[in-house]
């Protein structure tokens, strides 16, 4: 068993050693992702898809809650709506994928691959939009993105990948604004309470806004390494788009106005946050809301009378309390390398059931986060597992927001900037000016994260520039 | 009202008078689908993704009940990769759409936008599988796939649709082959005990079988004008794609082996076949497992004390049972515009509730497809609500079989197909020769269906040519 532990931790390439190697390792070894066929793309694997599926309920039913509705947009896009909005085709246009050829003919106008739908989704609201009757105008579409991106890795950054992007008209800018920022602690009470990832929420300076936006907010989490990951965005898009596309309706008052936009995402660079905010040494640890197997038992002395039946047995009483749950009864592998297997998929708990257990009325539970053994009556066993999944939830969040703090620090100065974000986060007081905002990415490869919505200045003079300071803001180098 | 009702009924063009035109008007108006920018997409608009998403649901569970997880495979292929298959290729290279430049680079290979996953997925099996104890590998996609169409129509045939392939490996040919007819009675079962489409089940010719696979299954369901529409695909690929992929394992008697392989799939076709078999001249008939909202409550005399909330409280009641459920409390609509608008939707079952049935502790229930109003005790109402949706769907599922029997003939003349085929599905005996099924298509516009299970010979010579007669089959014009 010593020897087989040593195998399975030997396959992973140590954090301390080089984080960038222990994630790739960690998300190919535990068969979520593989590479695909074609430069930058990832296959999806059932594991990790299985991840996928629980954060899109999840997700998906917040957002039926706060009154969207799902659609299907084409994923094919005529080139000349891209252009219509002057930043947005900037934005976009360099990194699309062109479909020129259909079947055996050259197209006219060649048609984009969609990097997002904006426009296309433009192009029918304006179409539907006839009333303040039909306002707001709700929806969110799950579909795959394409851009054509040079440096990739799976699941952070991809040519590829899984996405919802929310999309509605308000009647009144107050309106659109309240809805972007609803969306906004959408995702920040999604990262926290499900994902068990604690984040930063603000307001992205001009720089690193959406192409095409008035304003753009962000939740931002911190990776193990003290890097910055951009989990969710939701972007005011003020009438940009409806004037380009001619988004009009009657008003009460009989005149026709634009109609106010916002549009928000999330994607499968999610799944990557939750490996580089929760793995360890051993491999993934999966925060239990989105973990597809929740509680892995191992008979112990499979062989023996009684054993694989009440294995089975509590298996199916978890299952009806709605846990998710796996018998792992493959001959062949001793428990050990079983337990090493399941730890390095992260699997939340582990339940040993032996003889002497069945003798003793109870189980052997291993909670992945501490690795903490404990012995569980078998008697009342559906309860005090949703309890230990919450315990390991909080363990998770916790163990998370205390790195973020230990590594988040407050600058005055450009020196305390630049040693800050070589190890994580730096807050600091800056004067709003893109030049300077541009100088600090160049000279130390950070970028501003966001502004904290209750401004709480405490220097009046910027970072770096030593201008007058606008923006209390966080600066990181990024995923 | 009756000038309300009218106007209603004058947006749907009689199916009589013209059905093609009669689908149009109620895909459209009831804001199922709109047509997309680029020539032949559409836009599934939420009222029809709302029957996806149901669909979705349900054969979800289906598939994973049988063994098969969901992952996501890129949507990009390089050329190289159909172009293995001879028939494969030859099969779908006239309907692809081409990328052939990425950002601002011309592509070194073209890629094709995937019309279906299988030369992808065999590339990512055959690096997988290495031994027997991966077998057997069943993974099932839900995704989009574009096939460059000329003639389109709104979820019958469309340049982009939406769809599940499932996609398995097996150790034995037998293996492969039970999977293959498992997913059939899956998709049978689905669409007889969800969609209330009755189907007739068997294997395709070998001229309509799928592009590469040894042989193809088939669903086949018949819409009110007679026709034939091909609902669901399983294929049993043999070694096809494994030969060619170079899909292998170590088996237990230590010999490398070619794996044996299947595929199935399903698509937002089935929304049409859905309109096509269950609507009525006042638009859409929804079965009740499918349908958005199986129940629109309508408060009459709205203003009056107590009838909202007693509207809002059954919605809850019914809401906590299961039941999908909307209260219409529109003002500015009379309640007879808003009967006929959701008559048109297609909702399952209306309820009214106004003051005199608060008094008497009763509500107003209508039936959609037989328009049979009732009333129902309150107390009790989920119970029998829930038993009247089943009578709705046995109601529609015995209503279309016993259409598909009245349009059912049995052809041993090649005068009595000929006939047939105008109204509705030929059975008749067929010699199995190719040539003879291509003059039977050009001659009549018919095409074999598919051959039943249980083969019952009811003639010795083919209907058309007079050989031999080698197999029962249908024939029907199809969509
Ligand atoms: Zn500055
Ligand atoms: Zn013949």
């Amino acid at each position: 068993m010593a020897k087989k532990q040593q195998e399975f931790v030997t396959q992973i390439t140590p954090r301390e050693e080089n984080f960038s190697q222990w994630y790739t390792d960690v998300v190919l070894k535990t068969e979520m992702v593989d590479y695909g066929p074609v430069k930058g793309t990832m296959v999806i694997r059932p594991y990790g898809y299985g991840v996928w599926e629980l954060i899109q309920k999840e997700m998906d039913a917040r957002f039926k809650a706060t009154g969207h509705e799902n659609a299907y947009f084409p994923l094919l896009i005529p080139k000349s709506f891209l252009e219509r909005e002057a930043e947005h085709v900037e934005g976009f246009a360099p990194e699309v994928a062109w479909v020129t050829r259909g079947g055996t003919e050259e197209l006219a106008e060649p048609l984009v691959v969609r990097p997002t739908s904006e426009t296309i989704i433009c192009e029918m609201y304006a179409k539907w939009l006839q009333s303040w009757r039909d306002l707001p105008m709700m929806m969110n579409q799950w579909c795959n993105v394409v851009r054509w991106e040079k440096a990739t890795r799976p699941f952070l950054r991809t040519s590829e990948f899984l996405w919802q992007e929310g999309h509605t008209l308000h009647a009144t800018a107050e309106e659109a604004q309240e809805e972007t920022l609803k969306m906004l602690e959408v995702y920040r009470e999604f990262a926290e309470n499900v994902l068990a990832i604690p984040v930063f929420c603000g307001q992205k300076s001009e720089r690193e806004k959406f192409a095409g936006a008035a304003a753009t907010y962000s939740i931002e989490a911190m990776m193990q390494d003290g890097r910055a990951l951009q989990a969710g965005t939701s972007h005011n898009l003020g009438q940009h788009f409806a004037k380009v596309f001619d988004i009009k309706f009657l008003d009460k008052d009989g005149s026709h106005k634009y109609a106010w936009q916002t549009s928000w995402g999330t994607s499968t660079r999610m799944i990557g946050a939750i490996v580089m905010v929760h793995g360890d040494e051993r491999g993934l640890v999966l925060p239990p809301k989105v973990a597809p197997i929740q509680v892995v038992i191992l008979p112990i002395a499979a062989h023996k009378e009684g054993v694989l039946d009440k294995a089975y047995e509590l298996k199916a009483r978890l299952e009806a309390a709605g846990i998710r749950v796996k018998v792992d009864d493959r001959e062949g592998q001793s428990a050990g390398w079983k337990f090493n297997e399941w730890e390095m998929r992260g699997v939340p708990m582990r339940m040993e059931v032996g003889p002497r257990d069945i003798e003793n009325g109870q189980v052997v539970v291993v909670r992945r986060d501490t690795l903490e053994k404990e012995f569980l009556p078998m008697e009342g066993l559906e309860a005090a597992i949703e309890e230990r999944l919450q315990l390991v939830h909080d363990g998770l969040y916790q163990k998370a927001l205390k790195l973020r703090e230990s590594k988040t620090v407050d600058a005055t100065t450009y020196d305390e900037l630049k040693a800050g974000v070589e190890k994580g986060f730096v807050h600091a007081m800056w004067c709003g000016d893109e030049a300077c905002e541009e100088e600090i990415k160049a000279e130390t490869g950070a970028t501003t994260r966001n502004m904290p919505f209750e401004q709480k200045p405490f220097s009046d003079v910027c970072v770096h520039c030593g201008k007058p300071a606008k923006y209390e803001i966080y600066f990181a180098k990024s995923y």
